[in-house]
């Protein structure tokens, strides 16, 4: 695997790769470790088309964790706004020896065409594009329902394996490349998902993504579930015409304080809520909710910067399995209910 | 002591051992003492929510002279403006091992809030809260007084003693953190504060600060100062009521060449001139008095930086007193006139 | 030499320095030596008055390769948005221990008076100033040329000595700091150099230069030219009366594929054709043309990289021969057609 553009595409053994990788490197910045010289004298560019302080400052302190170098690139001010193509910023990029490039771009597909056009030989990392995909969201989204199920199930995690494992993902799916990106990598990775939205926010042919669709959140309930995964509303994609109003939305999509009491209720005791961040509190989580001790969001952040620096440090060292090695079939999904 | 959130709560102890250590700091980046490999691996961000960049380089350049790793968050473009709570954004830098935030937010309170919640462990450094505390500024320019103090006493400053020191502030204290910051710093090493300000520059409830007032430069001047601290005035800040016109303002509070030749007359010889910066010239100080030898405002951005040194290292080594320890009284100022 | 401010007081010897030592430079990075520590400690501040991702980001990785450590300091959000003078400016970064204030400015001449003003002692580096000067740029590409006319002559280049070299200089001359520093870089060099250019974008004075003139580019192509410089239309610069429409521009002096073919046709076989970046295709170069064999656009960007280095490390090692040094003439210009 020279890139990493999208979850759809990732092999089995690609993607055990990166989180058993990832396993590792949580360990550096704690007391022992603080950094590893891995990609020393490496550079890393963030080439940001679309605003992101989180993920850009993930991103940034996952290569310099491995003593990369790192440079920052906001498209705005830049040539780009004055009119310059992708092509032509990417082959600069690569004309001052960047190693990596880690893209995040509001058109849908432009990491790929970055990857695939032979402008560069640097390794590019999608760090979200449109409404495609976001794979390391993806990725630290796994590691850390992984890390739950292994301790749920009494088994050490071996291979990455959700195999069983109920998820939900839940709100504005139309405009998500997490929901997206999750959707491809939990099939790989053996869990059963199913997505819960109003029909106006589910995106056209949905019936053919490997996943099951509700669109009536206590029912997905009722029905069981390990993992919750509550989307974030964008306000600034949704149109008047989605939703009756972001009171209804709540009421119906948002996982409130009733629905987490309900959880106990219905016997749920390990069920997690994961949000990929920033939250709107009140909106499609409570506060009670996204500070219950069911709620991942810390876990996921830190666990972000894990899973970005196995990407760069297996992107950049070669360590990654050949992208088309076969790649074992997931295992059937048993009922876990 | 965990935090560096002002100076009114910071004990003498404290406030002494980071003078020291400033010191012993000031030497780095000299021809000999390039690095200081202390914080190397760790993590500081600068988390900044109104902008100044002066600050904002004089804590990275501290940092990185102390090998730590820098991440600069301007909420500018961040998850921030898309309504994230600060909250989230602190907890989120918290996942990522941030082990010191720097934060400068327009609301004073926000790092006492982000230190005390208990939403992060990271050391928190106020680089500046509204009109609260602008603690390393304070710090910074005690330094510069215990230099000149030491040099002009002939006693080698021990326990950064300012006893008998005069010192007065002169401007818009109403808006100023940096004037707060240095009468509660100033109380606890022992110098005598005049404050000299329009009456309608000057907070509510003045009286209780330990430390004069004054509406007159010229007559605080003749009663005798060794250092005079001039504020900026900040337009943004400035209502058309607090006085007739900036050319009044300059005429009866600004430090202007007449002023520089009446210390001359005081036979105030080594009376030194102190700015924060930016300075506006020609409103608040001359240029004559800016760049006279009296001035010590390069001196001060100096000091700054390894005032923010000695900070950053004490508290990410835990080499600073406890917070809590007794502290000595401040010696009885002595008349130095 | 202690600065790097324009070409036109660059001596040859400095000039050649700078080349030879960025032919050094420019295996760093590759597979054998990712780094030098040769500026370990140093601190180069980018201070931007002028947007500019690419010359910023060059610097920025030069330095890092040199393990100078960079601080970022742009105009926008600072204190000189509240009015600070570039004086203040200058001596705040200089009390901060800059060590290189590398500077863009959208006024001419703003570099040279930092330098020669006394406000600082680090090293000033000219990134582009008004319409003035880009020494880098001119650097880069005389490198650029260098390599091609020593694979050309099959001279090893000894020197950087261009003579009898050929080169168009294309475009919008009047508001190019680019053209400008190439035209007396290239005559230090012994190069030979034509601007071509429409008549309202050539500048007052232009027959003082030490340069030929034509308005002509087919005419100047048929004179023959071993390199083809193209420059950037500066839309923000352009006023309505400067030419009579975009497509004329092209059609005019715009290196498109007619132009491409006709290098052929004349048996110029070894021409090169050269653009510093951002491109407007379809304007002033045709995309056949911009990615053609000839073309070394990547070229001039990845020297750059090695260029800056040069730069940085000869102006803070002091590795520089004394600017007052005696330098040699150029050599005659020899007829190379």
């Amino acid at each position: 695997m020279r890139h990493l553009l999208d979850t759809e595409s990732l092999s089995r053994a690609n993607a055990i790769a990166i989180l058993d990788t990832a396993r590792e490197m949580s360990a550096v910045g704690e007391r022992e470790v603080k950094k590893l010289p891995a990609l020393r004298g490496r550079t890393v560019v963030n080439l940001f088309f679309e605003d992101s302080t989180r993920t850009r400052i993930s991103f940034e302190a996952a290569a310099k964790r491995l003593s990369a170098d790192v440079i920052n690139f906001s498209a705005k001010g830049s040539s780009v706004s004055k009119g310059e193509s992708l092509k032509d910023t990417a082959q600069t990029l690569e004309a001052m020896s960047a190693d990596a490039v880690v893209i995040r771009h509001w058109a849908s597909g432009a990491p790929a065409r970055l990857a695939t056009s032979g402008w560069i030989d640097a390794a590019v990392i999608n760090a979200g594009d449109g409404t495609h995909a976001h794979p390391t969201q993806a990725l630290l989204d796994a590691f850390t329902m992984r890390a739950h199920w292994s301790r749920l199930s009494g088994v050490p995690s071996v291979g990455g394996d959700l195999s069983g494992m109920r998820v939900l993902i839940v709100g504005d799916v139309l405009h998500s490349r997490v929901a997206r990106s999750n959707v491809w990598l939990l099939r790989t990775l053996g869990a059963r998902v199913t997505l819960v939205a109003p029909p106006t926010l589910l995106p056209v042919g949905v019936e053919h993504w490997p996943c099951g669709v509700s669109y009536d959140l206590d029912a997905a309930l009722e029905a069981g579930a390990d993992a919750i995964m509550m989307l974030r509303v964008q306000a600034e994609r949704m149109k008047a015409s989605f939703f009756p109003s972001t009171r209804e939305y709540a009421r119906r999509w948002g996982f409130d304080d009733a629905r987490l009491a309900r959880l106990d209720a219905l016997k749920l005791a390990e069920t997690i809520i994961m949000h990929p961040g920033p939250m709107n509190r009140g909106l499609e989580i409570s506060s009670a909710a996204a500070d219950s001790p069911r709620s991942t969001v810390l876990d996921q952040v830190r666990n972000g910067v894990s899973v970005r620096m196995a990407a760069l440090y297996l992107l950049l060292s070669g360590g990654m399995p050949a992208a088309h090695a076969p790649t074992s079939a997931p295992p059937a999904a048993k009922d876990h209910s």
